[in-house]
């Protein structure tokens, strides 16, 4: 069976790590190894570039500053990891990919939809996961959770209004694209680890 | 009188410090204080990206990730540092902006001119300095006094060719841009500096 990227999306404190946990060992289970990516970051250059992004400056950093910063660490590691990855038949799950910049960058940030296209097209051609689960959770909810775990970095300094901007986007974008699916982190654990699991099966298994 | 972006371009080795000095002081006889700028670099954060940028890595640097970072590090210096002193009717002098990406990423790295087109569009819409002075040099006779320099960074460790698509890119640019006025720096020193400040004083004080 060819390889294959899972993505998984969503806001600061909806559970990721524990989705990204459960498909792992789903997956081996069934005898898959799957190696985990996370954004920004993955490859030397791009680690370094996920400290420059996150931490605070002493200057304003501008949005398309951030939104280029965001692609470059992508690019690096779309072609240094995943695409290696991918061609030798591995599955990669990946912590954020593309539709985090499109939400925070285009929704949270307001570049707007089409600015967030228009680089995406340019920087990665057609490339995209073969599956997205979206974990979607009230910001303020997500926001204590985050903020539960210690100091904060210049995203989780945001304000309310930028979280819920970014929720909003991340909602329309996989209203509108048939590989992102939405599931619902807002639920008990374990009804939130049995949608993924299902999502997994239906959309890559049958 | 209002402020005014200059631009010094050209290869590794055509003179761009030594150019830029006279244009400063030249300036400063006319009672004009220009504020001098570098690229990539200019603000805490482009400075922290020029590092990266240039340095070697255990891994290797996508041509995209490469641009991503040139046009994040400029953004940044555009936004916080260029159009504020322009707007206080400051003089600029750039070592090194838009053009350098056309060239090197766009000729040398062969990214094409028509991705350079788009994402320079994307980033600075129609931002563009008023002046640019490309100093036009035999690739080999730039890179020779280059690397007398001391320990080469990642770009100047690139092969002659690199050198030769940069500088072949640099002209047709230079060529079909009325903004970009050619310098030839193979000439004596006193000559390429007369021809700088003619220049000048041609684009800008008549």
């Amino acid at each position: 069976m060819s390889g294959k990227f899972i993505v998984i999306e969503g806001l600061e404190g909806a559970g990721k790590s524990t989705a990204i946990a459960s498909i792992v060992s789903h997956l081996q289970a069934k005898g898959i190894r799957a190696e985990t990516v996370r954004e920004p970051g993955g490859t030397p250059l791009a680690e370094a570039l996920r400290e420059l992004v996150k931490q605070e400056w002493q200057e304003n950093v501008s949005s398309m500053t951030e939104l280029l910063l965001m692609y470059a660490s992508r690019v690096q590691l779309v072609d240094n990891v995943i695409k290696p990855a991918l061609q030798k038949n591995r599955w990669v799950i990946g912590d954020r990919h593309d539709l985090s910049s499109q939400a925070y960058q285009g929704g949270g940030r307001q570049l707007g939809a089409e600015t967030l296209k228009s680089l995406k097209q340019l920087t990665l051609g057609d490339f995209e996961p073969d599956l997205t689960l979206y974990l979607d959770i009230d910001a303020q909810q997500g926001l204590q959770r985050a903020r539960g775990r210690g100091e904060l970095d210049r995203f989780e300094q945001e304000d309310l209004a930028f979280f819920e901007r970014t929720r909003l986007r991340y909602r329309q974008l996989a209203a509108t694209n048939p590989r992102v699916v939405t599931i619902d982190a807002g639920q008990a654990m374990q009804q939130v680890h049995q949608d993924i699991l299902r999502a997994i099966e239906e959309n890559l298994f049958t």
